[in-house]
């Protein structure tokens, strides 16, 4: 692969922006462009704060999962613990509340793995991928209206169930990646005491 | 983890929806729903024809990949081929579509990996995942309004931009998870010729 030594020729440059829709979870923009050629062209996308999602490594090697129903897709999906930011939060500090709220686990050290864009076609949501190892059990305190199940499996299982296409959701096969590439001393992981 | 026995506990219903936004792109709904409480709440998402992406395997192993500017997130991300379904179209006719729209190659087998929902939250959005390999290069026919960059890599140049976080596109990771775990025989493909 080539360097990206130079883009000129692949981006486009916002014209004018407008708010379409702004519901209680979703804010919907048109932007008009302009595109490499000089024409211009219309954009469409949701407007999103970012989300966090955590991979808890419980000390005997299994894995805290979610079953969640999910109404976009009309199905119980299996997932990691995930949420948005709330306004100024910073990702750690989400990753720990989300873990605790949902599973009510807390964790003594945390890593940061990376982020993923899920939608980028018609989203700026940016997802990060946190593991949590040296976890506790403790109370959950689910949002008003949120219902989910917090269960435990081995990677071995989840990769089962993934490869079987019963596990669909983008973050968590990701977070599965993450944990196949680090346990093969591909991709580190620096773990930091939790505050 | 246990077996799926019952989610009535989980389940919303739904009891009313309307369309909220529908413009060029995007076709946004905000539903009524019927919690496992009995309790109402409102669910705001886009609806979407679904999409198809393309792993294509080079006869020397590597792989061909898309550098594209994506207006939403605004840099320009490096993706395997992938693209909308059009009305009625099967999912294997789009992957062999796309994949000669946007980069030229035919491809003389195809294996279909899976699906995944990248955006469980807010949209309904289901991306299916196919391998071509015997790829023959030839033409390529943009979109109006399409500017993309095709280059090759190999899997381990992949593996290291992913991992030092300079491929972040989710439907892309999940394609390389696909061919590491196919390659170590963890996930099985089952090839047949093309049409």
């Amino acid at each position: 692969m080539n360097p990206p030594s130079d883009d000129a020729h692949l981006r486009e440059e916002a014209i004018q922006s407008e708010q379409v829709f702004h519901g209680r979870l979703l804010d919907v923009r048109r932007d008009t462009v302009r595109l490499p050629t000089g024409d211009t062209a219309v954009r469409e996308y949701v407007v999103h704060p970012g989300a966090v999602m955590v991979v808890p490594l419980l000390d005997d090697g299994r894995l805290v999962i979610e079953r969640q129903f999910r109404y976009p897709v009309g199905r119980v999906m299996i997932e990691f613990p995930a949420g948005k930011l709330d306004p100024g939060e910073s990702p750690l500090t989400c990753a720990v509340r989300e873990l605790a709220e949902e599973t009510g686990y807390r964790a003594r050290e945390w890593a940061r793995a990376g982020l993923h864009h899920n939608a980028i076609g018609y989203s700026n949501e940016r997802i990060e991928v946190w593991f949590a190892r040296g976890l506790s059990p403790g109370e959950r305190l689910l949002d008003h209206g949120e219902f989910l199940d917090v269960q435990t499996a081995t990677l071995d299982e989840l990769l089962a169930l993934a490869g079987r296409g019963e596990l669909t959701d983008a973050k968590t096969l990701i977070g599965l990646m993450w944990l196949q590439n680090w346990q093969a001393g591909r991709w580190p992981l620096d773990w930091q005491a939790a505050a």
